[in-house]
């Protein structure tokens, strides 16, 4: 399982205010503490709040890169902004993200093979996220074949199904679902698969229950890679104890402190 | 989602002194507790150490059903205490269980259909539990013919897959989730598909966890019922999660509350 941690990203009221103070300790201290629950990769996104974003973006991927050389997750829908992230990530890289039209995909793919950067394809297009689970198996299907064709290893790829808030739409965890085990065997080897956790419960009580409650159900099905919480314990604990019973890992009487400490 | 509550069980410390000293009280009171905490049903097991088995399955069968009109699941291999099980309730009952051999089936499906009982089918025949899943669903295909063959309603027909300890087989997982993926195409209207969850965990450490992420991924892949503890608070708010976000429960704000007021 591929932990993306989803923490420092400006949304939140603590890290905007950090990224508008320059707080490089705040920062590094939030990606530190994700790393050591787990996580394998952090997400950078600087919210919508900052007043020059490409800086921001520079400013927030080299504090971090300061303290480790984990993966760092590049989370922007905006091409200048990216590309600034893109940048200032000395090593290990992943685009967050590509939808699935033809012309982002040129764009972000063309990066993705630049950088040699890991690359996260959304399950939307010009049209919207697809109602039912053909429509994100057929963007998917586009979404390799246009790797295929910029030359972007199909292990490079995430593929997101995209998670929508079950409070607005209970049809949505369950397509969800089945769209996961629909791109299991799209390709072999299968590209990753990845999700937003949180988006799930937007707007909802019990936000962390169904939370983990899904990400079970996910990994069930053969998802492989999410961007969450690591600071969330009861979550971590949920998805090492789904990764051992889909035997990814192997029991001991520890497991749930030798994963963490994988 | 049909939930059995697992705890009027013989092999619980405190449950086989109350059976022993006839404490009536003490499995009313379990039998109340378990339904408060949402059970549909409830599990009657004698366990091993009564002298006079078919005296015990009595005696608790009718105790139960002085306070709850709820469906009791006789829980025997004997033939004899299964059968005092049945005379004793009345009302509606569960036959738990029977294996998947011919001569068991006869007897067991013969024994449904003269009570209009539920039957649990345990995926086990004379070669033992087997070791893939095909040999699960060759098993459920028999249990279906037979039960047509008894005039035994699909609806009343629970199969059982077999959950073994992952402590000690950690593929078992797995291949239970995906035989529960194919026993929900079986047949149409399929049948019921049911586990024994504590049975997983069995020797691990951190096994409410364990019992309670594995519940969910197989509540993802189409599991509708389950032996279980409804007294685990944290196990049953999962299991009402996984039923909001397979949309099989309406969600609010109080869903958790809700669910067990159903």
């Amino acid at each position: 399982m591929v932990i993306i941690g989803e923490r420092i990203n400006g949304m939140f009221k603590l890290v905007g205010q950090a990224i508008q103070d320059r707080d490089k300790a705040f920062i590094q201290d939030l990606a530190l503490k994700q790393l050591a629950e787990g996580a394998d990769m952090l997400d950078i996104n600087v919210g919508t709040a900052s007043a020059d974003p490409v800086d921001a973006m520079a400013w927030l991927v080299q504090s971090v890169r300061e303290v480790t050389q984990a993966p760092l997750s590049i989370d922007n829908p905006n091409l200048a902004t990216m590309k600034a992230g893109l940048e200032a990530c000395t090593g290990a890289k992943m685009i967050n993200s590509t939808t699935g039209q033809d012309e982002q995909l040129d764009i972000f793919l063309g990066l993705a093979k630049e950088h040699n950067a890991y690359v996260v394809a959304l399950c939307i297009d010009e049209k919207g996220v697809p109602v039912d689970v053909d429509g994100r198996c057929e963007i998917a299907m586009r979404v390799l074949a246009k790797a295929m064709e910029f030359d972007v290893p199909i292990e490079n790829l995430y593929i997101d199904p995209i998670v929508l808030p079950v409070k607005a739409d209970q049809t949505g965890p369950g397509k969800v679902l089945e769209s996961i085990k629909q791109f299991t065997v799209l390709s072999d080897p299968a590209p990753h698969i990845v999700v937003g956790l949180s988006n799930l419960s937007q707007g909802a009580v019990d936000r962390k229950l169904i939370n983990r409650a899904f990400l079970a159900m996910a990994i069930g099905v053969g998802l492989d890679a999410a961007i969450l919480d690591p600071l969330d314990t009861e979550l971590m604990d949920t998805l090492i104890a789904g990764e051992m019973l889909m035997n990814r890992t192997i029991y001991s009487d520890s497991f749930l402190k030798a994963y963490r400490q994988k």
